[in-house]
């Protein structure tokens, strides 16, 4: 849809996109088409990108692809060291979503304090998947709210997603006994997540998440041969957990995050899904179940997700509520 | 738990059902252990009863089973033909649950109009099936913000529990091809459940929401000894459609509502599940689907949804967020 019909309807929301590996520019893929969206500012490591009339999507990635920065664009385009920074204090922008690596761990948190202190007012959305990441935010909860910034953490898919509908599920019960989430992951080609693929190999036994990030390509290449190209990963570090804690579901040991990714195969190997069981008022036992279709993508569930948590967001905001929320607590609204 | 635990927390949310038939019964046998709610209001068409200190749910049920009405309860019972009216004037209530039979098609408006005229404020959730219900409901919509009423409607299952998964559901989609909801009840009788049943007759093919009313109990006999007890229905007038365009997700008429009602057998007859089809930013068609226990009862389901909601509304409305609400636009809250 071009910028012309945008415009005819209600001014769309000004997103930004943080990151432009596999999951930034999937997000940007995702945005390019709707008319409740636009794309005005995107950023990756070496430079970024903002025209306040929106960004040509085809263009950032292409020029990302050829020449390894979106800052490479004639139009808009500034190669930057400090390309998060400046594209902050350059732009108007309504609310960004976090598509970046979570390697450091502590990277988005850090991030996030970057927006405060540059008396960033707006929206921001992660993707986050560690529940140490996301209790880094939570200690940062006053600051938001004083910065006025409105910020939605693990709102991908899991976390994100199945958290959401863990949190729907629970409501027929007195009590919940577990929450499983299982997911499967099919991608045809491993470097195109470089940075995802790392942190699910950092869940590996006797791995970290230091030992992932310092491994080369060929390293990942060759423990991927020794696989067949699945990693089988259970018992994840996953802030499904703290969040579902957070909104008062259960306690965080009866959430249990496992799943199995295909590196070589875009088919997923399982379905992802969700189940929780728990005891309802008159004391049955039972269980719900929420399984994603096969032929979502991963970049689907989690994109889409986020943007859906971002327009929410931006309503929050309209209203003025600030702080730190989670996918657990708010429903995210379905961005056209 | 006791009533002083509970007051050694946080003060709990002062809560009220409106209607005392199977519905209402059931939802006040699953708030009576809460720590985070008490029930201190319930009221049936003969009387109320009201206990700012909570009620004894056991005690409201065996006045109400043996002597017709909550008004006969011997501490806080008044039998009233005005019950409800009565109740708003002399009690100090957070949130209601209207619990009420949604026949006529115009009571549950007509009951919310009430409150405004009262000048009560607080918070009213509904678990209401119908499309043309809803509708009545939001033309008040302007009425309800002036008020500063925060209503919640189609709160119950489906409406409901399986609206919201359903928008959850569409998040990984860039365009919502179907949204189909198919439920299974199963009841050991169906004179528990004397107004549910005839609102589900009211469905089926030449039958109208009056004609169902005014059936005498014989007559609603001699229909299910026809269909042995079943119940099918299909193409329901159900206003999850409305809730998710209203949510913008998809045009009224991509939504259809259908399911088996077995009034003489608790087991459902098949599982309640709400399938979302759709079509992925990268042109792929998937289903995503969310289905409950079939361990759950309706009770459950509804009861412990709308409730859910109930605890989200009262905290908006500690935000001053007023208006009409769907249970499409709101994540439910986690009642301990």
């Amino acid at each position: 849809m071009s910028a012309d019909i945008k415009s005819i309807t209600s001014t769309p929301m000004r997103v930004g996109v943080l990151g432009f590996g596999g999951l930034g520019q999937a997000a940007a893929k995702l945005i390019a088409p709707k008319s409740e969206m636009i794309l005005v500012a995107v950023a990756d490591l070496k430079g970024y990108a903002y025209a306040s009339q929106g960004l040509n999507v085809d263009k950032c990635i292409s020029a990302y692809a050829s020449q390894g920065s979106v800052g490479y664009l004639e139009a808009g385009g500034t190669l930057s060291s400090q390309s998060i920074q400046e594209l902050i204090d350059c732009s108007e922008v309504d609310g960004y979503f976090l598509a970046l690596p979570n390697l450091p761990n502590t990277f988005i948190a850090s991030v996030a304090q970057m927006f405060m202190r540059s008396h960033w007012q707006g929206v921001l959305v992660d993707a986050i998947k560690r529940t140490s990441a996301v209790e880094q935010l939570l200690t940062l909860k006053s600051d938001f709210q004083a910065a006025k910034i409105t910020y939605l953490t693990g709102c991908g898919a899991t976390p994100g997603l199945l958290t959401a509908a863990a949190v729907l599920a629970s409501q027929s019960y007195a009590e919940i006994h577990s929450v499983k989430i299982t997911f499967g992951v099919g991608i045809a080609n491993w470097e195109a997540y470089r940075a995802t693929i790392r942190e699910d190999i950092a869940h590996l036994p006797g791995y970290s998440v230091e030992r992932a990030r310092a491994m080369t390509d060929a390293q990942v290449e060759a423990l991927l041969d020794e696989t067949n190209g699945v990693l089988t990963l259970e018992n994840m570090e996953h802030a499904d957990d703290v969040m579902l804690e957070l909104a008062g579901i259960c306690d965080r040991d009866r959430v249990t995050v496992g799943g199995v990714v295909d590196t070589r195969n875009p088919t997923k190997p399982i379905s992802t899904n969700v189940q929780v069981t728990g005891r309802t008022f008159e004391g049955r036992i039972s269980t719900h179940t929420f399984t994603l279709g096969d032929e979502t993508s991963m970049a689907a569930n989690v994109c889409g997700t986020a943007f859906g948590y971002l327009k929410a967001g931006i309503e929050l905001q309209r209203r003025s509520i600030y702080g730190l929320f989670t996918a657990a607590q708010i429903m995210p609204q379905f961005v056209k």
